[in-house]
């Protein structure tokens, strides 16, 4: 997808609004560890697209909703990897936050993240506000209770969890907010681009699982096999590799024939496959043959 | 202040839409946990009376952003009482949520309770969107970094902190955004409200301190003496229980003086006197004495 160097500029604008007088300071070291450098930012450039869809390329509001959601998947990712979860040594081929720092640190990080996320659109919609109940709505059903990030990382703490729902809240929710978010930015309508967020989430849910597999520590960023360790629920276990492979490729042809007639529709969907072909390439299918 | 009932009614309203279908029940009981029974809710009390006072009593934007303050508020608790922090293990008479849950959910609560003070004021601000920019700014700034309460929290994990600028934000921030929340809500210049924020902050602050050393536990609904126990930084330590009595009259003599002229500027004064009595009872003093 696109954008990749607006995003970057518009997390750091808004890192840098954290990072600032007053800010202690190991405090404002550790946002900035938990945002930079970054994954993929898969989430923000589906965001841009969506809005370039519909017809505003590189507008501030995109970019801001864009920045937004990464630092909300920062976020879900700093808590998820705390002690009392995950227990994650190890992000992005580094130490993870509260091994970096602390655990107190970690739990401010984000906290602050979160808080960042609803500020950074707040400040970029000032003269479009119009655009703001509807979107901050969309945000904060991606990532709080009963649907979103929130609600999901809670069913690990059920005796039992419905698995459907969990994938849906702890994944899918914020793709959805991806493409919803996108449009809503640029004052379209969302209610087409759902179907777009929640096939991309779950094939890359899916991808998720059998890189986990398949792939190496390095190439992870993070210990590779740890949902195995874990004994945690996934595709693979369900369907085997193979079978994984397929329903990855049925929910990207689901995807890309849900792209809605708009300016960028045909643009769209060849991202879509470049984005297939980037979260599984051929290089690391054929370990599966 | 006023209008207490307001505001319960906009919190079980704002807890409710968490407590929906696909929530985790555990997450949804302890949310529900997080905020009722409340403390005094002077926050939220305090928002609603600065919105009265601008022409605007009753209004369900001023009622929505007191409830969005209060439950800012009570994830400030529950984060606060986390093991890594405070471990505290009784919160206004009864287990802290981590206690009563766990670790997990405990951190999931504050989570959720944040996303869910954004979300409450995006649905209420629906249709008069130009007011919301600047609340859900001035909201951010008293939560996050770099001068909200997250900042504030954050200083308990350096060397050496700066006490005023600890206090202002932990806890004189969330003051502020209730009087400038409270104008905002009623689209009035927030400005000339900043002063009686602050100032009632640290009257608040200075309570509690005085408080902490002089009522019992039950009076507290926690442990009394903690401060002390945990060689906290306070007033009382500074300046003696009768030294930290005048500091407070002070303040409070500053926070009324600071009133701007309003409709409900006399209405105002004496609720900021009434407070000072509920703060610091004269039962409670005797026993300095």
């Amino acid at each position: 997808m696109e954008g990749a160097s607006g995003i970057e500029s518009a997390l750091e604008t808004a890192v840098a609004s954290c990072d600032a007088l007053g800010c202690p300071p190991r405090l404002a070291a550790a946002i900035r560890y938990a945002v930079f450098p970054g994954g993929a930012r898969i989430r923000p450039r589906l965001c841009l697209a969506i809005a370039a869809g519909c017809g505003e390329p590189e507008s501030p509001l995109a970019i801001a909703t864009a920045a937004s959601i990464e630092l909300l998947h920062c976020a879900s990712l700093v808590h998820d990897d705390l002690p009392c979860f995950d227990d994650a040594e190890v992000r992005r081929n580094r130490p993870s936050v509260h091994r970096a720092f602390d655990e107190r640190i970690a739990l401010l990080v984000g906290d602050a993240l979160i808080v960042l996320a609803f500020q950074n659109v707040a400040r970029a919609f000032a003269q479009s506000p119009d655009r703001l109940p509807n979107l901050v709505l969309a945000l904060t059903r991606a990532v709080g209770a009963p649907g979103g990030i929130v609600a999901g990382q809670a069913w690990e703490c059920e005796d039992s969890t419905p698995l459907e729902e969990y994938r849906r809240q702890k994944t899918g929710a914020l793709f959805i907010a991806a493409t919803v978010g996108g449009a809503l930015s640029a004052g379209a309508d969302p209610t087409p681009w759902r179907v777009l967020g929640e096939t991309l989430g779950e094939a890359y849910q899916i991808a998720d699982d059998i890189r986990d597999a398949l792939a190496t520590d390095e190439e992870l960023g993070k210990p590779a096999g740890r949902d195995a360790d874990l004994g945690r629920p996934t595709a693979l276990a369900e369907l085997g590799v193979q079978g994984a492979v397929k329903h990855f490729e049925s929910l990207i042809a689901r995807a890309a024939a849900s792209i809605p007639e708009c300016p960028g529709a045909e643009f769209l969907r060849e991202l879509v496959d470049l984005e297939a072909q980037r979260l599984l390439p051929a290089s690391l299918l054929q370990r599966a043959a």
